[in-house]
């Protein structure tokens, strides 16, 4: 296929030149302008990209969908993951699939089937749920955000392990009564990633021979949420745990305000450890453990490329960095 | 140009059979596959997209760029625009392009002009800027989310008037020593919308005589940008103002945050007001101006399609509701 250097040595112009001439933008005077046309139309050259994708196979463009462009997490993941597909030069197509929405099923069962896009991005998908199968279906590249299984890529922290620390972190304070905000019981209402969190507390508890004292209180993951989560667990005075990990750093913000409102001093009277590392954890001293979801974007779109290159190269599984940032809300028990 | 209804019709089958026939997905016998296949063949139908869209000259996509996808202005936006965009059968490409970056020039200049799409949603767009410049260039329907100018449609609220409106809430509360935290004097610095915000209070300070009581506090769109603005404010006891306007809610609840810090009671000792009842806004408590991003986004498509629909239908700018909504940050000077 004929590329915008052909028609350029063609017309004996500069590339540059030759775009101008093309594209109406920029001026160039009628002589070249016509040279540079004529050179084309010998040459049969295309400018339009998705004329291009016909004759190559390729469009240049990666679907990206994602439960919701409204909380930190995936905000972030998103401009990482555009970052990195700008640089390479492919577009990013979104789409946006909240959970249990109609507009999900209508995304991934009827939009996706017809769409042309050279491979996929899907954040925070179950494995092995309905939603995954539809899109392994699509006999494309994927790169999963989120969950791990064996027939594809993907990019997570250890989300068992990231609570699993956080609680540790209090437990070795001298903690004991310590409550995780963030998840009921019910694992199929919670993000594949939280209830892992969840589960993350449950082990430490357990390994601590702290079983018993293991509580879970329900907080989806916004900071409203963990603040009236919180209010409730702090108004009792019997059952007031003396630390608190939530299961995001919204939710354990959501508690320090929460803390405040009631008047109970943290980190004297209150331990508080978030995960994520939030934009805000600092202005609040949060204690938490940092993940960092524009390097994780920018891994996927990496994980993605890769197989792109090479449709049979190995799946990949990169658990991405995740470390305690100890900061002013957690201290020794009292 | 044939329809998948025109190769069902030949092949004697339905439509789902004749769609899954052409696109393998699901289960349909060898024989019926084969005579969908002769159809297609027949009628030359092309089930791609960006082939069908070559034939039509339509590509049923929108280009998005937005300065950032970590604010919650943009995100709700975004979200908004998405699922417009959804209903209606378009695809959604997003660019990032943050202020003043290397990538906005790159987005603007080079990639857009070779992206086949068909209309374009700009965020932030600075009218008269080289950036819109640029962007009209394109030649393709442009709806501007933000400032207004004659030759593009556009949406916003009317910044002026909220800030006005905010201002003019402390007054009639018996305030005078109110400051504005956001924005300093370098008008180029600001988003336009900060801008014309912090214009707005000092118009209401100027009518209600207290120009020489003006204090513009320069603080970013943030919440630990309000923070830090407020704990410097706040500190020095003769400074201190009894109100303070955030330029957003974000920059309003970080001052509520540092007011609490520092030990200065809010509403009693200082009452706050912020514009956007972003998310948090409730949880705080905060008195605020309402503006609906998500329903914005949503508008900004359909003034995009009606234009699409008829290019030479007049521009059309869109002033989108704020009102007041008072909760209990804000009280009567004692």
């Amino acid at each position: 296929m004929s590329t915008i250097a052909d028609v350029a040595a063609r017309a004996g112009v500069s590339k540059a030149t030759a775009s101008r001439a093309l594209s109406g933008r920029g001026y160039v005077s009628t002589q070249t302008r016509e040279r540079v046309e004529a050179a084309a139309r010998t040459l049969s050259y295309v400018a339009h990209s998705s004329a291009t994708s016909l004759a190559t196979g390729r469009t240049q463009t990666i679907a990206v969908i994602v439960p919701t462009v409204g909380r930190w997490f995936f905000s972030e993941l998103l401009a990482g993951i555009q970052e990195s597909l700008l640089e390479r030069d492919y577009d990013l197509t979104l789409f946006g699939v909240p959970e249990d929405s109609s507009a999900r099923a209508h995304v991934i069962d009827d939009l996706l089937p017809r769409r042309r896009f050279d491979g996929l991005v899907a954040v925070g998908i179950q494995p092995d749920s309905h939603d995954m199968r539809q899109l392994l279906r699509l006999d494309r590249p994927i790169v999963s955000v989120g969950p791990h299984s064996a027939d594809i890529s993907a990019v997570a922290i250890d989300d068992a392990a990231a609570a699993r620390i956080a609680t540790e972190h209090l437990i070795d304070l001298g903690h004991s009564e310590i409550a995780f905000l963030g998840g009921g019981d019910r694992t199929d209402a919670l993000t594949f990633g939280d209830a892992r969190r969840r589960d993350g507390y449950r082990s430490a508890m357990d390994a601590a021979g702290l079983t018993a004292r293991s509580l879970v209180i329900p907080a989806s993951g916004t900071m409203p949420s963990g603040y009236e989560a919180a209010v409730e667990l702090l108004g009792n005075r019997r059952t007031r745990p003396t630390a608190v990990v939530g299961v995001c750093d919204e939710v354990a913000i959501g508690a320090i305000i929460a803390a405040r409102r009631v008047g109970i001093a943290v980190p004297t009277e209150l331990s508080v450890v978030g995960i994520d590392d939030h934009q805000h954890a600092e202005m609040f001293a949060l204690t938490t453990i940092r993940q960092q979801p524009r390097e994780q974007g920018s891994t996927a779109v990496q994980l993605l490329l890769r197989r792109l290159d090479d449709p049979d190269a190995p799946h990949q599984h990169v658990i991405a960095a995740s470390a305690l940032v100890v900061r002013n809300s957690s201290a020794p028990l009292r």
